[in-house]
């Protein structure tokens, strides 16, 4: 993933790290000298600068000098940067120099990494990672824990988390509101909470983790550990690869408690409206049976990024005698053994699915819709992740924060480029299987453009599965399999559009999920949602995922065109890396810091 | 405390790492060719080996070149050490050599530390990390935590956990029952379940974490938090540096949790009896009101170090109408505002229990019966723990791991020497404090030989108190102090030697604790407590620590004399670091290696 295509040939004959400090030099000179022409120059005729935060108080690419050049106009004297400098020695392969860098805004401190060719920058990415004079306590400046002077009526921690906990709500309000208390929310509660912002995270289960532990029992982590870990307090050694679901939710719940995020289970929001003059929200939610009024500045829905569920509308779903039920509540397959049960859709809840109940001894059909893209989850370890979150990667220096960055720093206008050679080599590794599959008449595609499961994931979010198991079962026919769209159901079956009717007891709608403002349609109204617009995706004009070109994820984790409103959501990295650029905007604003947007989003479609 | 007192001075110009290689060579020469006199020599006249389990499956120091032989002449042909290597660069400061080294044995795989001076090796440390096909699964060889091959009936890993759970100790045994689940039994836990023993830890408390949140509401941990960190899973960098007692009590229970130790809360152990025929233990376990059968091959006691409480019996303590209470059954100063309370102690507990009654209003006495010896925890964290626990040492590279090491490689029989300077350093930076103590009336001590706190930690586990500001209230006289033996109680007061006469609602007795092995008389029998014989201590004939010499601690982490039976214990620092060889001693155990024990203690006292 971080092998680069067709780089520029190099011929500078001097060291990479001299290379780079001279370019920072340059770059620094042009910025200080508000050239931002000269700064523009700097950069390769195709080049990209991704920022996240750091400039633009915004997650935003722009590309090629004239793009600099833009961003420059409008940015650089409200920034005002400097100090940049390299952080560790330069390194180079192929004709690219890659190095880390450090720099300082203004108001914060950031770092780097970038890639120079011959021609110039090639790839620039800047972050914020910290605020000035609202650093994190950490390492050296921790806290004390207790004062070593005495004094009567001194409070006890537990005292002073008691009452903290009982006045959150009532007598103080949450500067942030978090909806949603998964992985995501669970992730930025804690960088807000470090960053002395008050929160809130709300979520309707019982406890944390609840998300993961009602899921299907079979349920592990597709993605692995060194993938997977959280702020501030990584996986120990001894976790397994692929967490199973309630390990993660006892993880949860533990970081939850451990990391103090305030977080209340057994809320739901019912409500939320902004209100203009007060420049608040008035949120309803219902706590345990009892409704509470909350009066939070900033709304983040941290609500899962696979949105709301699609339940297709078909004819005869009034007359069907079995059970329905969309992929998400699906109980597990306990209940249906010796049961004919017929899973709607192909890609991973149904793969998930399918096989759970093969597991338990139910009869059941899959009817594929539309082609699926699969890979082995060995493969895409060792193939697609292993550069970057492995063990070998570990060994090799890459920390977390650094796999994160180097991910970040790939321009998404061509990471397909970078993907689908990888893809090749899977599809080659794994020929025999994809032969297999074929044989059984699975339907398989590779992607619009071959570039595989990642870009699906960041255009669509869907149209795949990572295979643990269950495609086998659909190769060898003990999982059948059935085509076309549904056309209408019986009392007792499924028929498809040319005619086949397979017999069912179950129907498993496992077709996907709409886009997330679907949420802030429901808690604050559709005008609302229709001007956040869709969520995810990059405007690739690949399927699902329609244009114009956006640069970055749609509404993620930076400003919407709804003031005050976030959306967070993601997968577990995502939910790590991401979070702290959230939180920071949201301390920004919480401090009085200006944050002036450059290139706030249009919005092009509405779900 | 790494610094050394009038070391030999080197001459030898050859670089250190080439001068420990060269020594590693002809040490591993010596003991390959089973020439225990030559590998004798290559120590200095005045020299120590400490070895934790590696050669000896013992804790034991055998001293000089004499001692040495000795030990090699014993074990050498079984343990067949070899591999000896260098694992990075040695360094050299005044006249000695430091080094890193590994090695291996016939069943394990060692680390260790060498000092090097002219004469040759002076201090050596060898240590057993890992028993050869016993190794931990962590990192590369870390748990999949799912098949990928489906197959009908799998059990989830939850429905996996929850069956273990429900068998263990009706239908599995645990091979070792560990009695008293703080610290010490939770990290010896988590350590055995990585392992693979079946274990059980057992604790009288409601939840993981109680034994802390237990106690008075302002007690907050004395040692810093690089000292404390347990072992698998560091505390995040965020963590106080002084943890409050109920955020231990959380972090206890999320880490019981998970890290899988098999723990069972309200659970009291009423008696046990070792089955010699049977080679068992039959333990009668009361959980939750049922009373339980076990059968244990190994029993643990990790009920504390500081053992059973010392309460005085006084004449009159039949008459006394207020309160008398132990110490450790002390429930905090809040019902005690107003009310006139007696300490009897002047050590860590009288202070703390004194100053949180004085924050809430009580008119306290302290009855001082001996001297004390205080150290304000600023200079003890920066003086004495500084170099190896701290932030400053975590950025010079001196990983937990690697403190642990140094720390252990420490031979006792000098540490004093090493410790005295310190504590001379402490006198000075804070002589206004002791001037206005001693002013106060406090009598105060450095320990017999000036060495201070952690040695008398140490020899006798009390004797001395860690201010955290309460010293202070005594210096000024808000907290009342008074001197001299109990003679006896009235109805209304405590009565001195001296004929002063305190009145009193309360009288704490914070008074210490008996030997460890009072839990073995109190659980097997006075006989095999006796056998087990007195349990901490070095024998360094000072105060509370009689002699002959131990060379270690008395019966921790190591064999006693009662076969199957173990003391566990200590602060945080000990519970991780030698959990570790307690465990690896339990494993080879469990998996049938030979474990011939070298230098087994004899017993000099039976409390």
């Amino acid at each position: 993933m971080t092998e680069l295509l067709d780089p520029p040939t190099a011929t500078d004959p001097a060291d990479p790290s001299t290379r780079v400090e001279s370019w920072l030099r340059d770059f620094e000179d042009a910025l200080t000298a508000r050239d931002t022409g000269r700064a523009a120059s700097l950069f390769a005729p195709t080049s990209f600068w991704r920022d996240l935060v750091s400039f633009t108080w915004n997650i935003t690419t722009v590309e090629d000098p004239a793009g600099v050049e833009t961003l420059l106009d409008d940015v650089l004297d409200r920034v005002d940067p400097s100090a940049f400098t390299l952080t560790e020695p330069a390194t180079e392969a192929d004709g690219v120099v890659e190095a880390w860098i450090a720099f300082e805004t203004g108001v914060g401190r950031g770092k780097g990494h970038l890639r120079l060719t011959d021609e110039g920058a090639w790839t620039l990415l800047t972050s914020l990672r910290e605020l000035k004079g609202h650093e994190e306590n950490q390492g050296e400046t921790r806290p004390q824990g207790v004062s070593h002077e005495l004094s009567k009526g001194r409070p006890s921690w537990k005292e002073e988390r008691d009452a903290e906990e009982a006045d959150l709500g009532h007598g103080t309000q949450p500067y942030a509101l978090v909806i949603g208390g998964g992985q995501g929310g669970i992730a930025l509660g804690a960088r807000l909470r470090q960053l002395g912002v008050p929160a809130l995270v709300v979520d309707r289960h019982d406890r944390p983790g609840d998300q993961w532990r009602s899921r299907y029992k079979s349920l592990c982590l597709h993605d692995p550990v060194w993938y997977d870990h959280l702020p501030y307090l990584p996986f120990p050694k001894n976790w397994p690869v692929f967490a199973p679901k309630d390990k993660v939710g006892d993880w949860l719940e533990m970081y939850t408690r451990v990391m103090e995020v305030p977080y209340w289970s057994r809320s739901t929001v019912r409500s939320a409206t902004f209100d203009e003059a007060a420049g608040t929200w008035s949120v309803t939610v219902e706590r345990d049976g009892e409704s509470i009024e909350l009066r939070p500045t900033q709304l983040v829905f941290a609500t899962g990024m696979s949105g709301k569920a699609n339940v297709p509308e078909l004819p005869g779903q009034d007359v069907f005698a079995g059970e329905q039920q969309h992929s998400s509540q699906h109980p597990g397959p306990e209940a249906y053994s010796g049961k004919k049960v017929v899973v709607i859709g192909s890609n991973n809840s149904a793969f998930d699915i399918c096989g759970a109940l093969w597991e338990n001894d139910a009869d059941v059909t899959m009817v594929q819709r539309s082609s699926t893209h699969i890979v082995k989850s060995a493969s895409l370890m060792d193939i697609g992740l292993g550069d970057l979150y492995s063990e070998r990667a570990v060994e090799a220096g890459v920390t977390t924060e650094k796999a994160d960055m180097i991910f970040a720093s790939l321009p998404y206008r061509i990471m397909h480029e970078f993907q689908i050679p990888l893809y090749e080599q899977m599809a080659e590794r794994d020929a025999d299987f994809y032969q297999r599959l074929e044989s059984a008449g699975f339907d398989h595609d590779w992607g619009d453009d071959g570039s595989g499961l990642f870009m699906k994931y960041l255009r669509r979010g869907s149209g795949y599965y990572i295979d643990v198991g269950a495609a086998e079962l659909v190769a060898d026919g003990r999982v059948k399999l059935a085509h076309g769209q549904v056309d209408h159901l019986t009392e007792t079956s499924v028929v498809l559009a040319d005619g086949t009717e397979l017999e069912a007891d179950l129907v498993v709608y496992a077709t996907g999920y709409g886009s997330m403002n679907g949420w802030v349609a429901d808690i604050v109204d559709q005008d609302t949602a229709a001007r956040v617009g869709k969520c995810w995706g990059l405007g690739s004009e690949t399927t699902k995922d329609p244009g114009p070109w956006e640069g970055e994820q749609r509404n993620m984790w930076k400003p919407t065109q709804v003031e005050n409103l976030w959306m967070h959501g993601g997968n577990l990295h995502q939910s790590r890396h991401y979070s702290l650029y959230l939180a920071l905007q949201l301390k920004a604003r919480y401090e009085g810091i200006p944050t002036p947007v450059h290139g706030l989003q249009e919005v092009h479609h509405t779900t």
